[in-house]
């Protein structure tokens, strides 16, 4: 499979149509969301992200083990010490009515960057501290960038936010500005969490995950 | 003439391509910005600004008083001495084989605005210490949008730049997102610079001048 550093014009084409639909689209349309996923997870992207993850020793370990959340029961873990990282990723989830997403078997590196990313994005969530409202999703898409190097999906989401802003709600770019510098922030100082074996993390107090990987929000 | 605070269907649509148009468009295709800020310089947008600059004491003193930069001499300016602003400018836009502009007469609170901005961007790329890679540009987009509350030009340009991004560089993104920061965080901490009588500080020391408007920058 040839991967070229260089997009090429077909697929630009398609790109820009994709963050583009999702300016226009209503709140909450998923469809849109999943075609842009569909576009920004080309080979081209997933591999600058592949190159930047196996520099990292973080990242060349989970590439190598390829850590899977696997299935969750919401209910077990709603059962956990209160100060747990279960008991709170249970409480997110249950809260914001969300089901835990598993995201199938995989064969390739590539696959498994995907694959990870997706299942273990309610989780960052909660282990950020970003919650779901759109300045916690804008937090959490500059974290996504500043995490994973070269990510178009989430580089995309935010740029789709700004670009809103800028033709709907300028009043918001402030706070816009605001939440992506501080995730941003936060991003950049953490240790990596992609490949995290969160699987094995449930009972762990969540303060001392966010101290271990070095999570740290002005509001703590 | 009526201010609508939610932009209309039409304008958002023209809104949405000026941004787009911009995206496709080669570097340094000026009638593509150009046409970006006739389209980001409508009434709603320059009210926004109007709204917020006469909440602060050195904007409404600026609307009052409605300092202009006036004609400016470059070579006059060279020869004052090396530290100060107007030395350094003129010596920004001589490197850069720029030339003053004149923004031409104004009647009204918006077409001050719109004019006092045009006139003095480049002193404000002299002031901030914004060069003018696009890092530089960055840096000044996102201090803009700290600066002016709710500038959709600029927003839009700094939005451009990330949809560039997203689509033919994604290697890019950290540098482009840590500019980004830095502008914000750099225009959040100064004091206001809207309406500064530029014309009366050629032979203040460019250092001073920072250190009165509370420009600080890592690297200073």
């Amino acid at each position: 499979m040839p991967i070229a550093n260089q997009p090429q014009p077909v697929w630009q084409e398609a790109a820009i149509a994709s963050v583009v639909n999702l300016v226009q689209a209503a709140d909450g349309d998923f469809g849109v969301i999943d075609k842009l996923s569909e576009v920004m997870s080309n080979p081209d992207s997933l591999q600058s992200m592949f190159n930047y993850l196996t520099d990292l020793p973080e990242g060349k370990r989970a590439l190598q083990e390829r850590p899977r959340v696997g299935a969750v029961d919401l209910q077990t873990l709603s059962q956990l010490p209160i100060d747990s990282f279960g008991y709170a990723y249970s409480q997110h989830m249950l809260a914001n009515h969300l089901k835990p997403i598993q995201a199938g078997p995989v064969e390739t590196d590539l696959q498994y960057i995907g694959a990870h990313i997706t299942e273990t994005h309610d989780i960052w969530h909660v282990i950020t501290g970003c919650n779901t409202s759109i300045f916690g999703e804008l937090q959490l898409e500059a974290f996504y960038v500043a995490q994973l190097h070269a990510t178009r999906f989430w580089l995309a989401l935010l740029t789709k936010n700004l670009f809103k802003a800028v033709v709907y709600d300028i009043e918001i770019s402030g706070q816009y500005m605001e939440a992506i510098c501080q995730g941003w922030q936060i991003g950049k100082q953490a240790k990596p969490l992609f490949g995290t074996p969160w699987q094995q993390l449930w009972q762990q107090p969540l303060s001392a995950i966010r101290a271990e990987l070095e999570i740290e929000r002005a509001e703590d």
